[in-house]
């Protein structure tokens, strides 16, 4: 039931680092929705401070005090943003929080002057190339 | 009119190095909700292109294809969250990206173990003197 850390992980056009294509810009923005959340930002709050780094549905009622339909919807959403990975154990489904995906979005909002050399290299070769398509 | 670089930019507290309190959670919602719109991060990749790092409303309509009310709204959406600051030059308010609040929203979303070790000292207590309140 693990989800395959593919293209959402490895995201995201980087969004300071020349113009942005519409294309883009609806990706990035989409994964900033699943953090606009109080809610969500408590959820995985939780998840990271637990010793194992992980939690399941079960744990996150209680100490956060919202339902369970409520948890499982916005567990979804993390989920599908592709911050959070999930695993089947009997009768419980397991969620932890995917580093890279974090990383992604810190990285896509560097600035320029930010950005270790080499990236910033392999950046503007990108940005050249998708500017001639 | 230039905005003064206070709590807004030195927010946010840190989403993965232990338990948020609502009101930050709150806080830092509001922040991601403002760059979760495909528009704005464009807006603010345009502002970021230019070789000055300032643009004013008159640039922007043009080359994103969206209304002066519209970017108008944008742009005081993303002024309101601390990302950019104005500044009023003859008829026209110049903007610009405030990277110290970019920079404060990217450390929210580091994970403990990617902090420096310094403030990960100095985080841990907070989120103790916090958990006593």
């Amino acid at each position: 039931m693990k989800k395959p850390l593919t293209a959402l992980s490895t995201c995201c056009p980087p969004v300071l680092q020349g113009r942005l294509t519409q294309a883009a810009a609806e990706e990035i923005a989409g994964a900033f929705k699943a953090l606009a959340d109080p809610a969500r930002l408590r959820l995985l709050s939780f998840i990271a401070a637990q010793p194992s780094g992980e939690a399941c549905v079960c744990h996150l009622m209680k100490p956060l005090d919202i339902s369970q339909p409520t948890v499982s919807h916005h567990l979804k959403v993390l989920y599908d943003a592709g911050l959070l990975e999930r695993e089947r154990r009997g009768t419980w489904v397991y969620y932890r929080i995917v580093p890279q995906r974090l990383s992604a979005l810190r990285e896509a909002l560097l600035l320029p002057d930010e950005l270790p050399r080499e990236k910033s290299a392999a950046r503007m070769v990108t940005a050249r190339a998708g500017s001639r398509r």
